[in-house]
């Protein structure tokens, strides 16, 4: 049937093209089957969605990306057909039914969601068949292959290339441009990609993007890399392993993250650049990812094994996550604290000790003898600080930036304790919701500054943690948040206390 | 934020509310995300999808469903707020982890679809987690009960209640209206309900609709049965268990059934109308829903025990569905094959013998010995279809029906026999592929008529079949498709025959 196209902007993975009821029944076809567009000798398959409220009878509306693909305008005459399920459907209902993928079938899965071919529904089905049924190794290396096949990749002329990743879902965990800096400084190339925050109050490319630009072009990252020794980018602005960026919207409202979806997500950003060492950072407590060491372990080896069967040497490292990472948690607030702790401040010690601790063992990949030691020296030396100022620079960051220049939100809330005794708990969750209510991670200003940390004592009115919002609404929302939530626990006896806290 | 509502008219579960990305970023809002929209004291929460193309900013794009729940026309101004996921989405999670769910958790997530508040990617996990953990007898019981909860119920006046389901998944099993007709004219009510097709050539309320009007309001429904004894409704014109049309939405692509959904959705039409006595007619056979007599037997329990939870003494009959029962397939043509039937054809002998076996054993539930020999004599002396023809006028049909008004679609392609032997295997898949290929079941007259069955010699050059369509391109389509899928098997030897193949 030949249709008129219609332009549509829209991000969904989904909302592919729309027909009105007519031309659908006149195409047999109902809502959530596929059709296939032809022009210009071009085809793309896509999801129907049924309405007759946005075009005309003989008009079928597009999306932007596969206007493109197909070189196509708005006005232009395109060929509609029915299009039936695609093979990958049968793969999705293979792992629905507990069996084991084969690398065709996976690829073929992977490819279908980056055309755009697979539906919502049939991503959602993917995900909860892998949440429930799971993959082996061999499987997810194979996952893994696939997602950096379907997405470019980055080639370095200088090796090693060596990588740092952390599982992230502890608040307040701005290490990585301290961890770049001191590997850099050392000599070793580390060419960081971030993420944006999806359920937390910031991850690292919302704070980096507070001081410099994160969003880097493939051929800008490379040449960074190699001539000034790191970079801290957002992983996004480059079409590496591009198939995650979809399945995120469809895990983000389930609350699920796979096992087998989350180790293919990062191993294959780390193979699109081609890394030869990796790092993971395993943050493991109450309220994050990873509960229990035993579950770190779990995946400590899940990682050690693919990095076998993908050739990358890979080491882990459990971390303590059973409180915010440092004082900071917000964009601007968590790179104040950063950039501070590189211009040579000694407090936060979480965060001084994790950053040294994980460069470390990242310097002893690279054949640097008691890596803590020496990157605690490149950090206190200030050698770690002027490597960060190169970076920042090279990324389009002020040449005299400064700590200082971080200024959080105006509006703040002081909370104080109402009762006496030792802080028993801080709960990451509540932390994470009342920063997000404050504005964070969009708003740059929002956050909040922890006063106490876990084992302190405190007194009737002394401040436990502020509030930041760039404007009064939000902060109000924040403070609602934090009277319901209470994130502090506060016990007079510390006979309850956890014995391997930390006591700062 | 108050933004001006826009009404738009889409049949999607999903496509709730449309916002620009400008506004969806001050609301805080990512895609599948829900708000919340409030006006004239209600509320709607919705999913949203984020597109500039199909609204200004300021402006919120509503489907009608939500304007007349608001009670708001087009232009009017709304409040929208952001919403957190519904607890459900836990209850779904826990369906997730395989564990048991409670009956509030279920009536939660049933609630919810009905109300729009839950996500296709929502209802794809729901349903993939109840495929791969399936739900206990209790949990399906409560399942089928908060179904019939969030709908409309049938109260008869007249009692007992009989009913009647056939799972489906046999091509051309037009026995309904012979089964409801030799039921009322034996004095006992069956106001039977049913689907149109959803992956199938035909569904009974497709061909019932060429005859008479199926779209009957409940009081009519009720009038209808008490008076005359039965009706053949489409069990979609009334508000019964609402959410089966939402869900079906989304196993369609899937190509998914789970059996607790089955189960449920099947037995809350039932509890709905208020059925005292059920038969389940369970087809088995290579290409159907149930492709062995051991999990026929499976199901044939679960009905049963279901139907000690719900009160309602169920039996089931596992019928031979090796081959699609009778000749036609297609609404004109198993119209007229059905009322030929009724009317006093003697063939095809499947048709009727099965409708005598069923209707049978609804007349021994109603406490009528030999219910198989008194059905055929029901049928055999035209009582049957004095009582059809009854139903066919109170639902709006003209009172000189005749089988020969049912004419099929005058393309016509005939398919012969290039090799002699005897027809050794009829594949229903392929069958109904070549049928929904020809048109149907929106197209009346398009559909297969079957010159041989299983079991029964061939010479070359002899007619197996034929395919009729309204439209020469559609037969040409279903041509091409026959070529490819070559739905007879004929083998020279006898020796494979299945034993129990009936030989017509």
């Amino acid at each position: 049937m030949k249709l008129i196209a219609r332009e549509v902007d829209a991000d969904a993975a989904d909302l592919a093209v729309m027909l009105t009821e007519a031309d659908a029944k006149a195409l047999g076809i109902k809502e959530n089957d596929r059709v296939r567009i032809e022009a210009n000798k071009e085809s793309a398959v896509a999801v129907v969605v049924i309405s007759d409220s946005f075009q005309k009878v003989g008009e079928i509306c597009v999306i932007d990306e596969i206007m493109r693909r197909l070189d196509i305008k708005d006005g232009d005459t395109v060929e509609v057909f029915f299009s039936a399920n695609p093979d990958s459907v049968r793969g999705i209902r293979k792992k629905m039914d507990n069996k084991k993928l084969s690398s065709d079938e996976i690829r073929g899965i992977v490819q279908d969601i980056v055309d755009s071919k697979l539906s919502k529904i049939e991503i959602s089905a993917w995900l909860t068949a892998l949440y429930i049924n799971g993959m082996d190794i061999e499987e997810i290396a194979a996952f893994t292959e696939a997602m950096v096949d379907t997405g470019d990749r980055i080639e370095f002329d200088r090796t090693p290339v060596f990588d740092f990743h952390s599982m992230g879902g502890v608040p307040g965990n701005k290490i990585t441009p301290i961890v770049v800096s001191i590997v850099a400084a050392a000599g070793l190339m580390l060419p960081k990609t971030s993420s944006r925050a999806i359920s937390s109050a910031c991850g690292t490319s919302d704070f980096v993007e507070t001081f410099c630009n994160v969003e880097l072009d493939a051929q800008t990252l490379k040449m960074i890399s190699e001539e000034v020794g790191g970079v801290f980018a957002w992983g996004g602005s480059m079409n590496i392993a591009p198939v995650d960026d979809m399945v995120i919207k469809v895990e983000h409202p389930l609350g699920i993250n796979p096992r087998a979806q989350m180790l293919a997500s990062i191993l294959s950003k780390k193979v699109a650049i081609g890394a030869t060492h990796l790092l993971v950072d395993i943050p493991t407590g109450k309220g994050t990812k990873v509960p229990t060491i035993e579950v770190a372990r779990a995946y400590a080896r899940d990682f050690m094994d693919l990095g076998e069967q993908l050739g990358i040497h890979i080491e882990c490292a459990i971390t303590y996550a059973d409180q915010p990472v440092g004082n900071a948690i917000g964009p601007k607030l968590e790179a104040r604290e950063c950039i501070s702790i590189l211009e040579g401040a000694k407090h936060p010690s979480s965060v001084i000790e994790k950053a040294c601790d994980l460069a470390g063992i990242i310097l002893e990949m690279g054949g640097i003898v008691n890596g803590a030691v020496k990157a605690r020296e490149l950090l206190d030396s200030g050698v770690a600080h002027k490597k960060f100022m190169e970076i920042v620079v090279a990324q389009g960051g002020r040449p005299d930036l400064s700590s200082k220049d971080l200024v959080p939100g105006e509006f703040v809330f002081d909370v104080t304790s109402s009762t006496a005794g030792y802080v028993h708990d801080i709960d990451n969750k509540n932390i994470v919701s009342i920063a997000k209510a404050a504005g964070a991670p969009s708003d740059k200003g929002a956050g909040i500054l922890l006063h106490r940390k876990k084992g302190q004592r405190v007194e009737v009115g002394d401040l436990l943690f502020q509030i930041y919002a760039d404007n009064e609404a939000k902060l109000q929302r924040a403070k609602d948040i934090a009277t319901r939530y209470r994130p502090f626990e506060i016990e007079g006896m510390l006979i309850k206390r956890v014995t391997a806290t930390k006591v700062r």
